[in-house]
């Protein structure tokens, strides 16, 4: 049986121009959130204030807003009513979540910074001039987030059948990524698969799954729809992460404010690091460079050669474009109209050829 | 206008025997969801299948399941329909969310002890034989049981309409709670007003207060019912928390399981610390005692006899009475039918009377 084409909602535009647009307005929803919020919390006591206060420092500085592009995406090409602003909340509501994941991983990474500025916990216990109490409220600043994501989310004006579904989507992304950041900080991925299997919960769930889904679900699309956005999330989010990884490494420093250096010698396990465990040039390097901080340049930088020299960072880029290849596929094979169509494959320009 | 009266559903019993038949039901529920998740969690990863097992190894020790009773005891009293059964998952939800709020707070408290048994910090730091690692995992616990408790909310079998309500409920009631926890965190809250004021965040929210209005809203209930089982929930809940800080302070140890020694020790500030702030005789007793970790007994023991003494005690008491008098006037003023009302009214009676 043919399913039949979903309408478009009218005034699609490219994804561009709709991820530009996406990003004007969730900026300026978040600055009225954290106006709204501080102003509550400070009148429960000035010390909620504080915390709160921490939490949209962060979340109000930069981010590019992808995922409630995505979601918006989602809900205009599968036939969602009223505009992109409709959905605005839920992609609100997805970078509100998206401070709480960075607050509590990077209190658990020891990562200071974060977007050009301090990570929560920095800024806490710097506040606190106590490193137990800075940490304690830079989780709860998370707690307080993970609470505020699902207000927001919440109060979005769809029918309440698409938003309980939506609500559901939302809890089940929670799960995938915290199992995801479990699996990462025992570091027990080591295989390239097992690599891509922490990304796809980790990254994939609330970075392209779940907002694609949400943005579906919210339109009303049909379930099969719905499955089909999912499953073009995964390869999608999964290649975001592994360009991210490449672009930690391989990218200009000064662009991306990453050190690849730094990521090594605290051991962070990327793609390309599992690339060269069965690399048996790399046999000894690897325990010399990996997880240990006082590596020296010599050694990291020779590391960084061999994951040239060895195929590992071709073999990582051939692994982006073939995932990059499977989103568009899956998204050919949606019964969408062409110009829904459109706006989804320019998703996957956007998020594949990327710069952080 | 008089309000029409709520019809209870068919079949109200006593709460104390809802409260026994909610018990076994939800200790089934949580047992039941414990193996599902702990093998969807091991099939992602057994790293994941040990830090799920923790977090049910505290959800499914002990508990009284009080907080789903409450809210089963609402659903009724407003009329509910397919009996108590029919919400038993939004109580499921409860009893995770409180997993949650337990893991991160006795980590932020640095209690080693909950419900007779390790914390999962504790459990996580032995099992990983690393401070760092089992406090990442347990903060993820936590993080994990959010989510979890979200969707098993989201599956509960009402109307949407009623289901996304009480989600909004369950949304706002975390951010109170973890407001609270900020207060008491920082060590804020100095009068008894004040302490109240916590109480009511911290415990009368998810304690009490959000238990009463969703189990009102799954039932469809009158928004001025659900505001006013609201407003009941208030005193109820503080009341609740003064009784813990008097059965904590002056109950039977080995009953009890905790120490009146310790908590004073560890500067915990309960309202019987608050009201001795004004006590000129305790001036000089209060700092030597409060979280002074090596505070000798008898010191202790002196502050201890100074808040029967002082009065402090008997207006602690006086207090929880009247919060107790203030829950049964609301219910009774509630346009309920008699087996509603003597339903809620059991449920203050327990509250108030509990042995901890």
């Amino acid at each position: 049986m043919m399913s039949p084409e979903i309408q478009p909602a009218p005034g699609v535009q490219s994804f561009t121009a709709l991820a530009r647009a996406t990003k004007a307005d969730v900026d300026t929803a978040l600055l009225r959130l954290a106006t709204t919020q501080a102003e509550r919390a400070t009148a429960l006591s000035p010390e909620v204030g504080v915390v709160v206060g921490a939490l949209f420092e962060l979340a109000t500085r930069g981010g590019k807003r992808l995922r409630p592009a995505l979601l918006a995406a989602a809900y205009l090409a599968t036939g969602g009513e009223g505009g992109a602003r409709t959905v605005l909340d839920a992609g609100v509501a997805l970078e509100v979540l998206q401070a709480y994941l960075l607050i509590h991983d990077d209190w658990m990474d020891d990562d200071d910074v974060r977007r050009g500025g301090p990570s929560v916990h920095a800024l806490l216990r710097e506040r606190y001039a106590d490193r137990a109490t800075g940490d304690a409220c830079a989780i709860l600043a998370g707690d307080f987030a993970v609470g505020l994501a699902l207000e927001v989310l919440a109060s979005v004006p769809v029918a309440p059948s698409r938003l309980v579904a939506a609500v559901r989507e939302f809890a089940t992304m929670q799960t995938e990524v915290v199992s995801g950041q479990i699996v990462d900080v025992r570091g027990a991925a080591k295989t390239p698969a097992e690599v891509e299997a922490v990304h796809r919960l980790k990254t994939s769930s609330y970075t392209t799954r779940a907002p694609l889904a949400m943005g579906a679900i919210l339109a009303g699309a049909p379930d099969a729809v719905t499955e089909g956005l999912r499953a073009i999330g995964d390869p999608m989010g999964v290649a975001f992460q592994l360009q991210d990884d490449l672009l930690g490494t391989f990218g200009d420093e000064a662009k991306t404010g990453k050190s690849a250096r730094t990521d090594l010698r605290r051991g962070k396990r990327t793609a390309l690091i599992a690339e060269l465990e069965s690399d048996r040039h790399a046999a000894q390097l690897l325990p010399r460079v990996l997880g240990v901080v006082d590596a020296p340049d010599e050694e990291v930088d020779a590391l960084l050669r061999r994951m040239v020299d060895s195929g590992a960072k071709a073999r990582v880029e051939a692994r982006v474009t073939e995932l990059l290849g499977q989103a568009r596929g899956g998204i050919e094979r949606l019964p969408l109209r062409a110009e829904g169509r459109a706006l989804l494959l320019g998703a996957v320009d956007v998020l594949g050829g990327r710069e952080v």
